[in-house]
């Protein structure tokens, strides 16, 4: 199998960027516009994306598929290429817990096709050394050489399907889980009247502290929609591990009430997300 | 009333550095030996405490009677106290729940005594700007200038019974609720084969990071018996709150499962914690 043409679904912020590399390595780089948003539509113009309009012209055309989705829709979007009978090679890159990626995989497998598990750590690639692509699987190094030129970077981890989402699970366990423990501390500190005590104690041990919350919290605004999936994942990881998943539980369900909030016009303040938090609507 | 003769229940590592405060303001400590280990009796010796030996005679020789004790036994010393019929001044300074505070304050009201909720934050009060005991209720500042001299502070955030508590569980909510966190995905990432990679993405991060967590989860295993009892705390302080405790029963399961290493003749290494973690004892 030559490797010549790259499908991506989708080529949103993260998905563009790591398009942008495979391009740089001298790839010839396709999404289906079929559905999508202007946004979406103007982006991938932008970047010169080939249109194959339909999903099913994307399995056609391409020898190596890369799924960027939100993690609630990683299994559909599979089930999708398969459907579509896809035999080529598949790279999940989506924040998924292993037991998934392992389904996935399999699934995949079962119709014929390659598999390849992955996982983002960072922000959209547009600067070398900031932004990882995991990889894992026997066809791992195929993969990472698609991005070679950068400046997405890549780092094979291993054989094993499902050891890149386990790392990412593991690393964003962390970050997006203390991000909403601090959302609940404030929220909670705002409700029992101890905010500005708890922010001045915050900032005599450190003087930056208190003022990176804020930025954390109110940036989380944007993005808390699909962080709630990926707070479920990471629970269904960490009690996979026979560790508790309460954390990340938690960590969902302050997302889920941060989840309106990616409509405002302007970034929140904290004040507007902490009467967020403490005033949930019914979802 | 005047005040004289300071009571301390117990003088543990933080209790005796709140009794050595009152004592360089110029006041009369006592404690109550009996029934206490020899490792506080000699602690309370080399600082000169007086000894009451029983409580009931604590209750008689004191007009404040502080309390520093495991949060899960603050209730009943504060019953222990009322039994004896003590009317002075009680500071309970433990890490409980702003409801509990409420109670302890509403039964040694009931009872005829006066009640200051506190809350401290920071490690044994031996250097001038590192703990502070923050103080809330009508007798807030009488309690304060027990301890005028320092090097503990004090900071009296209020009249209500409650806040002071309130304070100190949103601040150790995220100080050792981000630790227990970092236990459960150093286990996780132990389990699911990932550790070393997590650990090198963190130092990509940054170079201190995955250190200071080693010793931060190493630290913690002299003290996590305790915290079991906190983080139910902290969970019923967020859930009163109406925000989501979950984050809190995580972190009390963990600590819980770390509970038996504080016999550990010495300081635990990593893998030990971990595989403490990852095997829990039947408790």
């Amino acid at each position: 199998m030559i490797l010549e043409r790259i499908g991506i679904i989708h080529p949103g912020a993260m998905g563009i960027s790591i398009a942008a590399s495979a391009q740089n390595t001298g790839y010839q780089v396709y999404w289906a516009s079929a559905g999508r948003s202007r946004q979406t539509q103007e982006r991938a113009a932008k970047f010169g994306l080939r249109d194959a309009i339909t999903l099913a012209q994307l399995c056609e055309t391409c020898q190596l598929i890369v799924c960027v989705c939100p993690p609630h829709a990683a299994e559909e979007v599979a089930q999708q290429v398969v459907v579509h009978g896809y035999k080529g090679l598949y790279l999940d890159a989506n924040a998924v817990a292993p037991q998934r990626a392992m389904r996935i995989g399999a699934m995949l497998h079962e119709a014929g096709a390659l598999f390849v598990d992955g996982g983002i750590i960072g922000g959209p690639a547009w600067k070398s050394g900031e932004t990882w692509l995991y990889l894992s699987g026997p066809q791992a190094q195929v993969v990472a050489q698609c991005f070679a030129a950068g400046p997405l970077g890549t780092s094979v981890i291993g054989e094993n399907i499902g050891k890149a989402s386990a790392l990412k699970m593991c690393y964003a366990a962390y970050t997006k889980g203390t991000t909403a423990l601090l959302c609940a501390i404030l929220a909670a500190a705002e409700e029992l009247q101890v905010r500005q005590e708890l922010q001045q104690q915050w900032t005599r041990d450190d003087p930056e502290f208190a003022q990176q919350t804020v930025q954390r919290v109110r940036s989380a605004t944007a993005k808390a929609w699909r962080f709630v999936g990926e707070m479920d994942e990471i629970a269904a990881t960490l009690q996979g591990a026979g560790l508790p998943g309460e954390f990340h539980a938690g960590a969902a369900n302050i997302y889920r009430r941060m989840a309106h909030l990616k409509d405002a016009p302007t970034i929140p303040t904290l004040e507007e997300v902490l009467a967020a938090l403490l005033q949930p609507r019914d979802v």
